[in-house]
């Protein structure tokens, strides 16, 4: 069996982290689009399981994470209102940078969880770094579509998806190496969360398509 | 078997009243949005059968209604030609007040069918008044998105997916209590149109995220 | 067997040059919207092979065509990035009109693979022909909602979905009537094509709710 325990083991904390950072992305997105107390559980929990359940549809996988783990889905409503609480108590204002570290962590950690699913369920090379992406990135683009934007991956000009991108590239070669599947997870990880914070920090630009 | 003959009897009547409901209100939004004749039966079809087909999805629960019960299609297009040719003959405006007593009956229709199919899935509680929700809430939200507007059940600061969630937990206590599930299936949906309606007429309000 | 290998030659072929009419309209449009560089491949990648993607979704049909043909996806980058450095070199602008004979072309080809992949697994012929107009219009819904407007198919009072609606009848008659699979697809691909060329020239409208 390619998913020894260690490997589950370290896929659950990796993917509970994952969601935690994405549903603080979500919430904050749906503070600042000014929705209602139902609209921020809904965009939390969306951006949150979004990625994953859309993967997971895709790879054809039950039970999905948040039926497996239905506590979690508990946790987010507590976290939703502890949160809305606490901001409104303390008058923060819902930022986009206040956004962007959970954000930054979330998809460091998607993108290697879904590299490695995929590639535990026998799909092509590019396949897998492709769902690894898509795991990353479709939670914010579900955010961002119900919030009635572009969505901020395809044109906010920054890497983003390239961050998701390199780290799965990094779980498909620690796999073909023959890493023990948890230090790939880490190290694939790890490089796309230095890499999207890195392109904060220094401003890195995506090119784009003529602006003139 | 704990889908008995009449509470497979009992869903087919909630779900088709469920999607003519639907239909109705997604026509009626469509009307509003001055969309073509072929947008206007995408998006009554899309409300009606959307949020049904995405609970069907993530319970990989196959065939569809639609596919199972091919005829409503048909039915569809025929009810979309019919109110069209009807509306325009009587020169009625399409409003949003006019949406919202087929959406109310829908809504709770939806819901507690949701629920009952999740539960006998062997869906945990909350997942399954989660699928419930869903259910009733991703019509519109389909809707919506394609009508290139925020969801309304995630900003419109009124009890919406609120009521089918009460709706819902009915259901569950019922399934726990050992009542006949056709029972439980109509005092959820009762719950749920009476409390949207409440709401709509007491104009009540969900707290909301700090609005000044 | 219905799918004789002839058939599925002629499917891989017909899907293989819709998917890359849909890509390079997929990729005007998010240059017209001045996307960066990876919202111009997701939104090529997801107008290519959402529309198909969708329909194996509903029809529970695995694998999905690029992942069975994983080189796709490869060819989907270089395409694009060769595309974007051809159209910069050449300061040629991304309009509409350029989107129209690739777009046209995918739909008919689509319409006909996706009525025929659904005749195969059994769906009436209601269901087969819709699942050909979904996989035929869907591409271009998703690339729409994801670039923030109201998919042209739904308001641009132009015939679209019913030209692929008119193709995929032509493949259940086909059917029904025993011809050899890859004729009925030609026809029901070809009748669809010419409908919306002729559509384009001819400026015919849709039927529209009362504009006034």
């Amino acid at each position: 069996m390619s998913t020894s325990s260690s490997l589950a083991d370290a896929l659950i904390v990796v993917e509970t982290a994952g969601t935690f950072a994405f549903a603080l992305s979500g919430l904050i997105e749906a503070a600042r689009k000014r929705l209602d107390a139902v609209g921020v559980c809904f965009v939390a929990g969306l951006t949150a399981f979004g990625g994953g359940t859309v993967r997971d549809v895709l790879l054809d996988r039950r039970p999905f994470f948040w039926v497996a783990h239905a506590g979690w889905l508990w946790a987010l409503l507590v976290v939703c209102a502890l949160v809305m609480l606490v901001l409104r108590a303390r008058h923060l204002p819902p930022t986009e940078r206040a956004m962007q570290a959970p954000d930054a962590f979330g998809l460091g950690l998607f993108a290697a969880s879904g590299t490695q699913i995929a590639l535990d369920a026998s799909m092509p090379s590019i396949v897998a770094v492709l769902m690894g992406t898509v795991t990353a990135a479709f939670g914010g683009v579900l955010r961002d579509v119900v919030c009635n934007e572009i969505p901020r991956v395809f044109n906010d000009h920054r890497p983003y998806a390239v961050c998701a991108f390199a780290g799965g590239w990094v779980v498909v070669v620690a796999h073909v190496l023959g890493w023990p599947p948890p230090l790939g997870l880490v190290a694939g990880a790890t490089l796309a969360v230095v890499l999207r914070f890195l392109s904060l920090i220094f401003d890195w630009k995506l090119p784009a398509w003529r602006q003139q």
